[in-house]
């Protein structure tokens, strides 16, 4: 697995990081698309999750990111973020896209990530809560593309739905 | 260029098809996700365009379609349907989508194809007029990708924005 140069935030549980590599592995090994792509992990910690891609098997063709693959990396770096935290866990779960709203601000004209996060600050406990108690539970992340200045040039607000498979 | 067997709706116009697949030929060359995906030409008429591709290159970790695949293929039926009906009246613009809103209603267990068409029924002349008058219009498209007993297994309401190269 190839890892992208981090983000500038500490990641210092080494257990974590592991997870979250072995989880890249599954999803390249999984999904098609995302080896096409060249998904990579490029950075977590226990809040956030971030996955990046070179542009070029991510281009249009005007030569900047490909609306596809903006909205596919978004929604997967939320997807991923759930799953490893379910992991972590101990939950053995389908965890699926519900719904999003995507807005794509800016062209994005070299290699870019995503980065996902729950909308509320203390959403993962009430997740895990009614997960445990219903089988089912349902969380509002929020992901971003950041542009080379910082501001987002795509944004993605997302619900994720987790099943426990037993 | 593969094509997909047609949409039970009559093609009459042999320039539209030709013109479609020169579309679709431009797409997987320039493109590289969508050759990725194995995108083809399903079906068009003046007013709806459809894409298809086969489930083993766009399928998830569960064997269904990857949410990544459903939005990809439905933004870009919608862009295509935008660029197709701009070429044939002779306009040069560069395409882009603007925003989303996405629902992933039933898991798709199959090849499948997303359809793309406006909104509002009469509104491709203001869009174009508006073009010839700004130089920049934008256009609201809905597009679906149909499970197997035809109710809407995704949708995808976006807003493509098309500015004169010129």
């Amino acid at each position: 697995m190839r890892l992208c140069p981090p983000l500038p935030y500490t990641v210092t549980d080494t257990d974590l990081t592991t997870q979250a590599e072995q989880l890249l592995h599954f999803i390249r090994d999984e999904i098609p698309l995302a080896r096409a792509m060249d998904v990579c992990l490029h950075a977590c910690d226990t809040e956030r999750l971030s996955l990046a891609v070179p542009l070029p098997p991510n281009a249009n063709d005007k030569g900047c990111a490909f609306g596809g693959s903006l909205v596919s990396l978004m929604t997967l770096a939320g997807w991923a973020l759930v799953e490893l935290t379910l992991r972590r866990h101990g939950e053995d779960c389908d965890v699926y896209v519900a719904d999003s709203s995507v807005r794509y601000l800016e062209p994005v004209w070299g290699d870019f990530h995503a980065e996902a996060r729950a909308i509320e600050q203390d959403a993962w406990m009430p997740f895990l809560d009614t997960l445990a108690v219903r089988g089912r539970a349902r969380i509002e992340l929020s992901c971003q593309v950041p542009g080379p200045d910082g501001a987002p040039a795509a944004t993605l607000v997302a619900r994720f739905v987790a099943k426990r498979r037993s």
